[in-house]
């Protein structure tokens, strides 16, 4: 049901209970109320209608909760956005940016000028007011738009706040204590991500997150009741959560900052149920019309007598409303002040925690983590998964680096993420069945089968302060299909996340073709600042990690390669963006997978070694005989194949094959062109990939491919790959098959300009192939 | 905390309650339940340990749960799988296969014969068991294994089951009255998909859906209680669902089907909560060790001791017991004989209701599809969006055809999928503010803001059998990637499932890069058995619904293109995949787009016409000059700039110039290599394609391009294009840049062989380029 709309009574003056209620210290500035909340609603109806669109309802409904938050309850200062200790505001419901955009200028964000708010909507280039709110922005802690993504954020700068403050707090140094404050719409309570992050934040009882829902009853379809009838509060009070329900929240700013006094004072995170009117005020107001289009200008005008401003005036900020905001400037330069003296006060009392904090404040390692990476001489020759080259890589960096956050989806025995002595973060009154090491100060995150909202609270850890926590996440490969959003919301706002896919291809095996990824890669490969790798053992696993550490841009990683690589291949090109962090991920093998960074008895071509610094280009030559005439390209558990093939091609076939290894598509094709046609000397012979996913994107390094065609199957991983054809006769006999057909048109180049796919397509209950 | 363990009491024999509880009517086996249950659990240990994998502990601890549901509750004719009124079953734990692949062959699924049954986890290619169950095996209803897609399906089930019955019954005939069964672990309880398809069914009262939570509170990393603590009844009640709670859900199956009777009478849906052991009577019951491993050649002794069957038999099934399970198939086909004898007084007392019925059933249409589809005279050569060109295609074949079941989360004012008098699939009580026209027989679903549940649903629908609904869903592209393991699960599962895409690329504007997709068209394209098609006007749009329509392999859509449309193009290609269902992506523009299917004034090239039947065939030339020296491919949007830029070349740098238009990338894949060579004809010019999006995947087709090489950016959608350089001198520049410097090498085909990324690379706060 939509809410009660309001009386005349309340929209000139305060209302009855505003007067009645409170005692006049806690709000001293309350006579001026009813003009600042009515001058904040023209303004967004203005600027809204100056370019005939945006989301004008929303912010117009908040305008009370944002007054309660950024006048009487947030820590922050304006002339210092990223202040340390600051209270995180996310605006979860990010299309009501423009709420957010003019709390920035009435606060005094210097970068928020009058002339940039009005440039929302515009045609600006370098407008600071995009239609969601965006990160690079002074003030805004994360992008959102996306809708459930806020609130998951915010849970994750929730878990960090909790975290440091469980780490670096010491009794009379709370040195970490802020306050995460999210809003939220209906959707964010809709979408699964959201649905998700909730439950998460309920059971680890994060006290310091404050989620006020702008409980309008409006989406665009209409009423929320056309989609959704729960009882959101019962619902929020079964999954952990504190419940504070306001019967008015447009006009009653007091009861808002009773309530958000309340809920600082709650033991677990609050939810704040918000009765608003979308565009209130409005001749639409309660209507879905209100939600996502400028009202118009006759009822611009209306709006503003109804609030008793000059409808003939546009873009007004009375001085009463300036002067109301004008003390906050200076309040949070008081604030950093007396924080920067809390924290001499901790280096004295504590120094040896004080240079550790300062450290994680800076975005430095404790540790220099290349130190930590296992050197290719202590890797041993036996087979392995990559899945537990992952672990030898990642568990010394997470056992001995503190800014590492590491977490699981619920699959912590199929990973290898786990590290001798790990503590789960856990509440640490939390009792269970199952033996538990876990209070805030751990750093193992048992996210539960929540993959999405996994993703992208880590998310929300990594934007808490740069570098200050390296948050690693881990699935399978084919569950971060579930979490892509967040990883692309990651790279959007290039945070440094790293994450850990394990069980990629049909070598996943018996769990068969709902869990056997097929065409995700190409979508990683695909997507801006994000490095895709998929190392073919534990020596480019290594440099799987180094490299995604280095694209972190953290002050301490900005090395080049680590001294104890020693590669035969020139040093990585630089790179144009290596200043800008990127998002990682790994995709690793369940199966076990033939070690190829030495000579040995199971190495399939005892001279094609694999390499770390190979790896950091992203592409590199494994085997190069002389008079070569085909190039076999390939990347993680089909390397090994690949180089067998290699092998049957010379031996049975007299054909002498390069073998390249790509682990990583995007990183190579920032190395230069004359690198890059040393490694793929694409107008010299045919260049084949070999690679258990659909070959689409490989067209760009290759002229035919063995790949799937369709999606998997169930069976041990060795048969899967047998029935799918990647066995060596197979393929060498296919590529020999297509290069006589080809050399048969008499054309120089004849493999250049048509893509041959190799494997043929396969159909379920067919015969295999 | 975990469920208390079992006393040796219950193992045994019946517990106390069983005895004392029901009368014998009810139950007149239930002295071989004890023996029913054991060697049940036996049978399971047995087959896990075969081949040393698989799930084995959530099918021993649901043992009583299934034999509630198998032998006392559903209604299903083992002879006759897809009896069109059966009880439907969804096993949305889906590793726990091994307990629906028992039942199928203790109830006497002819298919599922024992030695099937003992191909679990084998190295069987035909294998019936996978690892997670497959929808194309008899008895399966849909094909689960990610997590909460199965409950979500569930939930589709269930709304065609309700639509059906609201549609076609009528007093004293219950044509469809079907009921939904479904077992969920804590898994899907935790997924955001899940979690939002159970708010839906809240909403929509759901009677006909029952929930079976297999409760054994653990997961793969150990106790529940590491990630979720919330109260479940107290959320599912404030769900809108019916809540029973079992205490032992291990032995007390007259308990189980005592709650599933009060189940069915129930006005909302039920979540019934049963308590049991994983792993029960193994040395690791009630452990996280029983979840996903076989217990060890020892371990099935002993637990074989437990339950009194004999240590040194294997896979066996008492005579009793299969006595038990004997007059199940009996009354499966009594059921069926029953049903058919209603279905002819039926057709008797509602003759003309009786026959559009039984079209239904046989996945029919109700009339001719494609005399609905707008012929090309009839479209208008003005401006459009192609969003709501799909309107114009759409509308009349939902307004018109009853199996057309549409939906939206919640984006009805944007994405034009509403028809006129179109009537909403909502409880007939249900009342809100806002106007409302709507009961179970409406075919408009308001999924809220729940993309990934909306899709999944929509394979429910699907699902329910084979072409009796045809399942719409409608959103923004980008939110289909929140959406894409749903999708997957769809094209896996082959079902004809239809998703309309708008605001794609950058055009759609002021939303900024949040809402900008950029990579997700590549993941799309790479998907096997999904078609993607990015049409560029009302003519191409109208082209794609054709297209995606015959690739349904419904009986009324295997017609060849319709007869109205007029072609210069040969006929489609014969699609080797025709008879098999295809998944379907329509993506669409937020912004205008110059009609080009007829010579206008404002077509930018008047000689290049789109046409319906080169859709059909994925790419086609629309305008080919004597004497071309270069061909440019494009899509969308992006097909009336490339128009324009190919007559700049013309007349400016007197380059004649092919443009082709790839509305369908897998489509082109799958003509003739004359064909494809005819269109893209790559050794005799160069080729370069423009869109915009990130290119990988277009190296198939082209040797340059210009597209997308980051994320984008708010701002009026000409804007953004202008931006990232889609605009026509830029272009015509760049590509005659690259024309002339590959030129000077003196190679006859210097274009082949080396992609070009013609647009350069951009940052965000940097200029634009």
């Amino acid at each position: 049901m939509a809410p009660e709309l309001q009386t005349e009574s309340h929209v000139n003056g305060t209302s009855a209970k505003n007067v009645n209620g409170e005692n006049g210290t806690k709000f001293p500035e309350k006579d001026r109320h009813s003009l600042v909340l009515s001058s904040f609603r023209c303004l967004v109806a203005d600027i809204v209608q100056q370019f005939d669109g945006g989301h004008p309802g929303g912010a117009m409904g908040m305008a009370a909760m944002g007054i309660a938050l950024w006048k009487y309850t947030m820590r922050y200062s304006p002339s210092n956005p990223n202040w340390f200790n600051r209270d995180r505001f996310v605006l979860s419901n990010g299309h009501c940016c423009i709420f957010q955009y003019c709390f920035l200028h009435l606060t005094g964000y210097s970068s928020m000028t009058k002339a940039q708010l009005l440039n929302y909507h515009s045609k600006e280039y370098n407008s600071l007011c995009p239609g969601h709110p965006e990160r690079e922005i002074d003030g805004i802690e994360v992008t959102t738009g996306p809708l459930g993504q806020g609130i998951a954020n915010a849970v994750g700068l929730a878990v960090a706040s909790t975290h440091l403050a469980a780490t670096y707090n010491r009794p009379g140094f709370d040195v970490v204590d802020n306050f995460i404050y999210c809003t939220v719409g209906d959707a964010c309570l809709q979408e699964g991500v959201g649905l998700e992050a909730l439950s998460l934040a309920g059971h680890w009882k994060l006290k310091n997150l404050i989620v006020l829902y702008d409980n309008n009853q409006i989406t665009c379809d209409g009423s929320v009741d056309l989609c959704n009838t729960e009882d959101i509060d019962a619902k929020m009070k079964a999954t952990g959560w504190n419940v504070i329900d306001i019967a008015d929240a447009n006009y009653d700013i007091e009861s808002i900052v009773t309530a958000l006094e309340q809920a600082k004072q709650s033991d677990k995170p609050t939810f704040i149920n918000c009765r608003t009117i979308i565009g209130i005020g409005s001749a639409v107001q309660g209507k879905a019309a209100a939600h996502g289009a400028s009202f118009g200008k006759d009822d611009v005008k209306s709006i503003k007598k109804h609030f008793n401003m000059d409808p003939e005036e546009h873009f007004i900020i009375p001085e009463a409303v300036q002067k109301f905001y004008a003390p906050l400037l200076e309040q949070g330069k008081k604030l950093e002040a007396d924080y920067e003296d809390l924290l001499s006060r901790y280096a004295k009392a504590h120094p040896d925690l004080a240079e550790d904090f300062a450290l994680r404040r800076a975005g430095k390692f404790a540790k220099n983590w290349e130190d930590l990476i296992p050197k290719i001489a202590d890797i041993k020759t036996d087979n392995l998964p990559s899945r537990k080259s992952g672990g030898l890589v990642c568990n010394p960096l997470a056992q001995n680096i503190n800014s590492f956050v590491v977490g699981t989806a619920d699959l912590s025995p199929s990973v290898s993420m786990i590290w001798k002595d790990k503590r789960d973060f856990q509440h640490p009154d939390l009792r269970t069945e199952c033996e538990i090491n876990g209070d805030y100060t751990g750093r193992y995150l048992h996210y539960g089968v929540r993959e999405h909202a996994m993703v992208a609270i880590s998310n929300g850890l990594a934007a808490y302060n740069h570098g200050t926590i390296v948050p690693v996440t881990s699935t399978f490969l084919i569950f971060y299909m579930y979490a892509a959003p967040a990883v692309r919301m990651s790279a959007l706002q290039r945070l440094p996340t790293l994450h850990i896919a394990t069980h990629d291809c049909i070598g996943a095996g018996e769990d068969g073709p709902t869990h056997q990824p097929i065409a995700l890669p190409t979508f990683f490969r695909s997507l801006p600042h994000v490095l895709f790798f998929r190392p073919a053992d534990t020596e480019e696993t290594a440099g799987a990690f180094i490299s995604a550490l280095q694209h972190f841009s953290l002050p301490s990683s900005q090395n080049a390669v680590p001294s104890h690589n020693s590669t035969n291949n020139s040093p990585s090109e630089k790179d144009p963006e290596e200043s800008e962090p990127l998002t990682s991920i790994i995709s690793l093998s369940r199966h076990n997978l033939t070690q190829l960074h030495a000579a040995h008895d199971k190495h399939p071509l005892p001279a094609a070694l694999t390499s770390r610094a190979g790896v950091l280009k992203g592409g590199y030559t494994i085997h190069d005989p002389t008079d070569a005439k085909l190039t076999l390209l390939s990347t993680g558990s089909e390397l090994a194949l690949t180089c067998s093939i290699a092998a049957l091609l010379q031996e049975k076939y007299s054909l002498p094959t390069r073998v390249v290894s790509m682990p990583c598509l995007p990183l190579f094709d920032k190395q230069s062109a004359s690198y890059k046609s040393s490694v793929l000397p694409r107008r010299k012979m045919p260049h084949a990939v070999i690679e258990a996913y659909t070959l689409r994107g490989w067209e760009r390094y290759a002229d035919a491919g063995w790949g799937m065609t369709t999606f998997g199957r169930s069976g041990p991983g060795s048969e899967t790959y047998g029935w799918f054809g990647f066995e060596k006769e197979n393929i060498a006999s296919a590529v020999t098959t297509w290069i006589k057909e080809g050399e048969k048109t008499g054309d120089g180049m004849w493999w250049l300009g048509g893509w041959t796919e190799l494997a043929e397509g396969w159909k379920f209950g067919g015969a295999a192939p």
